[in-house]
């Protein structure tokens, strides 16, 4: 397995509604990702392509084909890679084990999600069990709901508790152009004050329902000079699922996939939790930055919000999270969020995060979790040598 | 990149009408692959799920991670791969991939469809252009009815000239205990008098809709002796994609997807069409079927209807074709075609193909269409060394 590196990336900013068409916005951060790459786009080897919602929302399957031909890329392998809600770390993955085993020498993962063109809500749910879940009225709001109150109720944590997590991704997508929320700080009394959604969460505790896409183009770390001076390396890549059903796993609040993949990452990087600079957390609820927290090895089960209130995931904390705002602030468009993440972390690691940059990071964690903790990746970036 | 083998395999009988659950179905094809190599569950490192229609006809979408829990699997990696109706191709080559490169050991590619839970056409029309394809009316069967319309009056084919291929089908699906149609052989009359579905498409010139699951289990080449005395390499997997909409293609009766990944695959194998024992055809339609002929290079444009009608395409011909029954007669439960031609592939060079037995076959050969001919996958398959 050949060592594999993110040589350019593209994405636009994160909006309520776009004008542009789901193709034309895949589209886009392609090309921007192949220009910042310096990259011929006849050497593209591959396109995986994440949207979790076009099949309803747009009436359209075969989403990577169509960005292909949008971007002028007809002809090269282009297939669509889904995880639900962490759709765009299984097309990164993809990218990665096609330039990691020679099949290809560049590829780009791309994650496009036009939330405006429809309800997503509904379709949101199909991440949970059709069968088993959805019958009773489960969503994926409702289901972080329960875990929210389980957990509050569990470990004594106190009303504003887990208000620390929205906080932070709001004041941190202040300077992200790319974020939904960019002047908006918010206190935990605004997040308090805010309304109820499916109790207890509120709306503060939510990403974002949004449109947007973003793209990473990978090659063999030994090609990366080639595109960029900045290669970043992806030091390990995982994933890993859970009993489906919430109420089979035996205890909800430990996330088992995501315990599970950043174990195998950690491992693959031969790297620990110290040893991470910033965590890019799949916040899509408050709750779920916490429990991943957790999971991930940061804080014990029943600790994660203390390191929320105790301000260590501040860019100055112990673990920096949610660093250009997070799903919270920079916004959760579905199927690109994980992308955004990916761009986001390149960005960190070769200072290019403008007023969010970190003091000299050299390792960032990714995870993206799909449903309510069915299935997580993790991903791992590093400076390359001599990068 | 390691060699891979496919060590295991499971099928169910396709029908108009499963009475288990989409995942059940596919989790007892996961099983009997596992069962069939010997495999202990806890081994599997990786399950890659395809299915097309789940997020409509069944609401669900994380179909791997769904089938995953449901055979036993929960904590494996489980990502869903989509490439329309060539996505179980697609769960093939991720799993191909995902073991080439090393990443896990033993991968399962599973592919489920249950089209009786609903209507399944106008889903299957979503892997068109939705914005410009699908609002003139275009479907998969109206796209395929104007390249047959199209190929039969560029080439003078004779009414009859694209039957034989389905009356192939039909009768090679006979000795097949797991295809729709094995008691129905047809005759070339047979097909010219039924009903016609969208001119000049008739009723036998169409794969069925039905319901089915496969599934193989891939190992690298190297530790295939634990699970099989008779491991069948793969000898290559690409993908490629044309321009997406029909009518921006220069020529839409070549199909340059199809020719691409296969002239891919064959410069990986090093082998030419003339060294392919047998031929797994998407025939979806009979005139796909004729052209994917021709793209491959078993016959010249305008030609591939010859073969057909020469009987050629027999199982004693210069290629056989649909040596099971194919889409036509097999049945076609799109998520899950790919992988019933993987298994069927694996039956033939192992000697496990009963009644249809080809004799002493080396290589096999398999093509997966995406839509209209926008996504091509080419798999090809070979008895291993001392296998």
């Amino acid at each position: 397995m050949r060592p594999v590196a993110v040589v350019g990336f593209g994405q636009i900013p994160v909006v309520k509604q776009q004008r542009a068409t789901l193709r034309q916005m895949g589209a886009t951060v392609v090309q921007e990702a192949l220009t910042n790459a310096g990259a011929d786009p006849g050497a593209v080897g591959a396109l995986y392509a994440s949207s979790m919602l076009a099949d309803e929302l747009q009436g359209q399957k075969q989403v990577a084909a169509l960005i292909a031909d949008e971007a002028g890329l007809a002809g090269v392998e282009a297939l669509d890679v889904r995880a639900a809600t962490a759709g765009g770390a299984a097309a990164l993955r993809m990218a990665w084990l096609a330039v990691a085993c020679g099949a290809v020498d560049l590829a780009v993962a791309v994650g496009v999600e036009k939330m405006s063109d429809g309800i997503p809500t509904p379709v949101l749910a199909k991440a949970l069990d059709a069968q088993r879940e959805v019958p009773d009225g489960a969503t994926l709001i409702s289901q972080n709901a329960l875990l929210m109150a389980l957990y509050r109720e569990r470990y004594a944590v106190p009303a504003d508790g887990l208000a620390h997590f929205a906080v932070n991704a709001h004041a941190n997508a202040r300077h992200n152009p790319n974020a939904l929320f960019r002047n908006k700080a918010i206190t935990p009394a605004d997040v308090l004050a805010s309304r109820l959604i499916s109790p207890p969460i509120r709306l503060l505790d939510c990403s974002p329902i949004c449109d947007g896409a973003a793209a990473v183009l990978l090659a063999p770390l030994d090609d990366s000079i080639r595109y960029t001076k900045a290669p970043v390396r992806i030091l390990a890549s995982s994933a890993a699922s859970d009993r489906f059903r919430v109420a089979d796993r035996l205890d909800p609040l430990a996330l088992e996939a995501a315990r599970r993949s950043a174990q195998a990452a950690y491992t693959q990087a031969s790297l620990t939790p110290a040893e991470i600079d910033f965590y890019e957390v799949h916040d899509a609820f408050s709750i779920m930055a916490c429990l991943l927290l957790e999971a991930a090895g940061f804080a014990a089960p029943g600790e994660g919000w203390c390191l929320a209130a105790d301000g260590e995931i501040r860019p100055d904390g112990r673990i920096p999270l949610s660093t250009r705002g997070g799903l919270k602030a920079r916004g959760h468009p579905i199927g690109a969020t994980a992308l955004y993440q990916a761009c986001e972390i390149v960005q960190q690691l070769i200072g290019q995060a403008g007023g969010n940059q970190l003091d000299n990071p050299r390792v960032g964690m990714m995870q993206s979790v799909g449903g309510a903790g069915v299935t997580v990746l993790t991903h791992l970036f590093g400076v390359a040598a001599g990068g």
